[in-house]
């Protein structure tokens, strides 16, 4: 059986098992306070151009978006999502758990526009009476989205200013950022991403690593006392190093973006082969993630052979699918799966 | 240069290193349905000898015990803790962001005592006017305690009488337990544990993991929609596997058991040295965490072999100091330090 | 000037301030614990027919809605309203701020269907993947509505129904609830609500009192500990008898029905004389609250005679606006409105 | 029978009551929007000579300092207290359920010093690895105290001081303000408040109202968006007139002081006929609560004549009770009472 569930499914690349091998009997005082985290942060903010910035670590993206997005808001403030956006749907409330409304914007493909957002805020600061509302402080946009699309540098560009002229934080969920910078026709290039959003995390969880995102401010004064933040919110690991080890390993010799970009070639070759089958696009992603809508027979034809998320019917005898690769997925798992197309 | 400061210093027990790497390019789904950590959980509900248990698997210390303590609370209820409870000191407001109140007890060395719990709640729900007041709802426990101690059976015993008398769930904090198991002269053992205890979790970060703590529920009941609110508070592992195959390793020919077990021995060579020497101990305690009151003089000097941690001046003249092994603490490190004294 | 913005804007019924000097230097008890409030909490029970039950009396609608929803919620769970509803715009992110999500379901003019929430309930538990969504927990409802529309006996019946077969407590917002049950063609009575709803409060705020809401509870054990919450809400009032006295005013003698039976038919009278002239409506609304599309230059005209909200511009010569009346509207007050039309 | 419970037992002073009727059928906005609100807040910043600062006014005291200690306080942020404090002990974990810890520091008669809060702060600040505590970022002390003491103004000069030069703002409950003022001996007039706290309450419930409290933010740029957390935490009075309608009054030819001094008065008579009577003080209280320890039989014998707060067992045979007078008590009352002593 093959699967394309999703793109967390293997443990981690070869080269971070080696890199804990290595270092496993170093002792290390703890919480990120050791030599690797602080030479993963390094390259980081290298790689970022960004020299005096800060990257905190987290193990995961819940807690990196709960975390980060409390600290950006007073307590009174609501963060603006895609109606889509993960923290609005797939984070078990944890936003609200942290006392903040998410605000859901429309999503167009998972998309917030900067227009939107500006007629948003305007629109609610121009009325007196909307003292009784939460007030939108924060964005939150991801890259690439939940449905594997990208923005443009342009719409980067847009949706920064926007936020700036209006004092609004600007935070990406950079869950899938390898894949988004790794694909064909992107470009948002990292140092972009770092000089457009006031936060931002490098996902490794679902790009090479065995967990891990690397939070990233750029002027970190935006967030004071943020270590006691994470650690409030559960979210600062005991032996930290091992976050640094993976980071350093994955920003070294350019191992982050090589291994997302195999992800690209496989995804681009899986949805070659379906379209060239007839099977029409649910959304037109240039990502590791790949959405079609399949004729019933043809997804119940397919289950034998590969697992892979079912999102729900399209009409009484089609239904929409995803299908994502990883930096671990190989070309004869590909193959296989367009042989039983 | 010997470094005490803790027993998270180093990476995992290499069995667990070699487990990863064995499974690595294994394929499976996510957030701990996956096969491994199904046999990690039967593993330690047959070693708990709690067949109908559930095993819930977090990250680290503190998002479990702010995920299960906010789990077992109403809107309104508070956790009873030792004032020197690491929930009411040490976690960064954990409980309080989740809403609610630690109500401190005295501690005895790092203990409470049962009486001391059934004056406290009897007093609080006899007198009508206390209804302003958060009602004591939940008691937190750590076993060893913050401060090396621990209960003996009879103590537990009375603790969880005098909880299940009055409905409130006893909640053990099980960073080191591994340590605490293994201590000469304990008299409660894992099986006592899961008896008493409402909800308790089993540390691997201290213990030999890489990271990692199994909360085990006898009666999962008490914990409805959990999985939920492990999301909730962003302590929910993508690759849960990770998870499932540390415990699944520490639980497999008593790993777990004969690594504390050294902690302990060489624990013990190192108290002796001490006191052997004159130093005064600062609490008795059976564990891996050993504190003295040295003259400052000594612990001047013994900075210039050692690191550990100062728990600040007692008197013009002394200090207190923690000395911490752990499974990876070699003979050779205790035998240096024993000379250095 | 005509005043028309809300049904908030004079003090009291002179009953009620009459009752207030009456017994002005009585001395009682606090928070609730006295005389005048055993009585008004008796009176309004016996109105609901819910001998059983029980009255927790709020300052305002908003510490009512936020207090009694946190305590029929879980740690996790989230609350279902219409997206036009009160709690999920109007009130500051109360309900976020005690860490639950809303969970925005169709607006219909103000109401939710039985059908939405069955749909969206069943889907959600149907799927174990949805275990890092928010579960809907609670359904809230207003009657009137927002929009001043009413739910028929026979829709609340259904969404009961709907709500029972699935464990959900339904909860009803009755700020205007006198008004609801005062309008021609509503079928729906305070002891049908009392007998469908879980929860609900009876609002006085804007029928006749200073200020005032009566939260009925007619099983108790829906909600323990409930006073220790409110305190927790900073929703329980010193001096509670002040809550006691008016609601003991507003169901002697039927004065509540009486009141709101005022504001109705000076409404139906506004409603007449506007469609007389050919404005539209813009919910057709059989309650105190009447909304029109009016011309721009009608707006402007009439705006020299009376206050009224502005609820948005419809396209670009029209605007949709709200009237409000209440028990305070005097009939010649809509004589010189009528007059101005 | 007599009542010295508490200092809310009856109504109003007859000047609001006769205010609220002379206003009744006025017509105004909400939430405080109305011309009295505007002039009560006038003649309050008159009095404190703070022309530049706001007020805001709140129901009672525990929606106030959960209000605006919310909006002191950053997310990680705890607030200091007495350990006696209201807010730690009778607000039913108000603090903690908007997320945030409340420090103990010792009482001394409910007092907290300058010392140890500068030893505190100085002592968290100073060690890095406090890093996961809760920093102490806001001061709370009330005036008079939980035990009816009064800071000096020296005293308040000092805490003043102490927080200034360590950017914490310091925060004091004035519930019973009125009662401190007018106490013999005081030399913290409310100008020494208002230019030494940075926030503060004058409490109205307590002192001659029907309730209200009014909040007093002598540099309003400390709390922004401070209308939209009042509602977050269903703080605003929806006819927010009652509010200032009251203050207006109470601070209009200084009837506010004049019916506190006579609950000073009072308080002084009834302490000067407890010690003559040989009956020991629990607390030395310059202010309308006085505290005894009371032969056994004695509080049997006054229970027959009088209510009043028992506040525990001193020892076998004595207990410590509370009398409370107010703007209401008599003087006959005070007569009847030593009468009966």
């Amino acid at each position: 059986m093959l699967h394309f569930d999703s793109d967390y499914m293997e443990g981690a690349h070869p080269a971070i098992l080696q890199r804990l091998l290595d270092t496993n009997l170093d002792q290390t005082t703890g919480y990120g306070s050791d030599p690797y985290t602080a030479r993963a942060a390094r390259l980081i903010l290298d790689a970022c151009a960004q020299p005096d910035g800060k990257v905190f670590f987290f193990v995961g993206g819940t807690p990196a978006n709960a975390t980060t997005i409390d600290g950006l808001l007073s307590s009174v403030g609501g963060v603006m999502a895609a109606e889509t956006g993960h923290i609005n749907v797939h984070e078990g409330g944890a936003i609200e758990a942290s006392g903040h409304k998410v605000i859901a914007l429309p999503s167009h493909d998972g998309k917030v526009s900067a227009d939107d957002v500006a007629h948003y805020v305007d629109a609610f600061y121009a009325d007196a009476s909307n003292e009784h509302m939460t007030p939108p402080e924060v964005l939150y946009i991801s890259q690439p989205t939940e449905l594997g699309t990208l923005y443009s540098l342009a719409e980067l560009e847009s949706l920064s200013r926007v936020c700036r002229e209006r004092s609004i934080p600007l935070y990406l969920d950079g869950a899938r950022l390898g894949y988004g910078l790794a694909a064909d026709g992107n470009d948002a290039q990292l140092q972009d991403i770092a000089r457009l959003a006031d936060v931002f995390y490098i996902g490794g969880t679902k790009v090479g690593a065995l967990f891990g995102e690397a939070c990233v401010v750029p002027r970190p004064t935006l967030l004071p006392r943020f270590v006691t933040l994470m650690k409030q919110h559960g979210a600062i690991l005991a032996k930290g190093r091992l976050l640094g080890l993976q980071f350093e390993t994955l920003f070294t010799d350019g191992l982050y973006g090589r291994i997302a970009r195999n992800a690209i070639e496989q995804a681009m070759r899986l949805k070659r082969a379906f379209t060239a089958k007839g099977y029409r696009l649910a959304v037109d992603s240039p990502t590791n993630q790949q959405f079609f809508i399949l004729p019933n027979e043809v997804l119940d034809r397919l289950a034998q052979t590969a697992t892979f998320e079912v999102w729900g019917a399209r009409g009484e005898t089609e239904t929409m699918v995803r299908f994502v690769t990883s930096w671990a997925t190989t070309p004869q798992a590909i193959d296989e799966l367009i042989a039983a197309l």
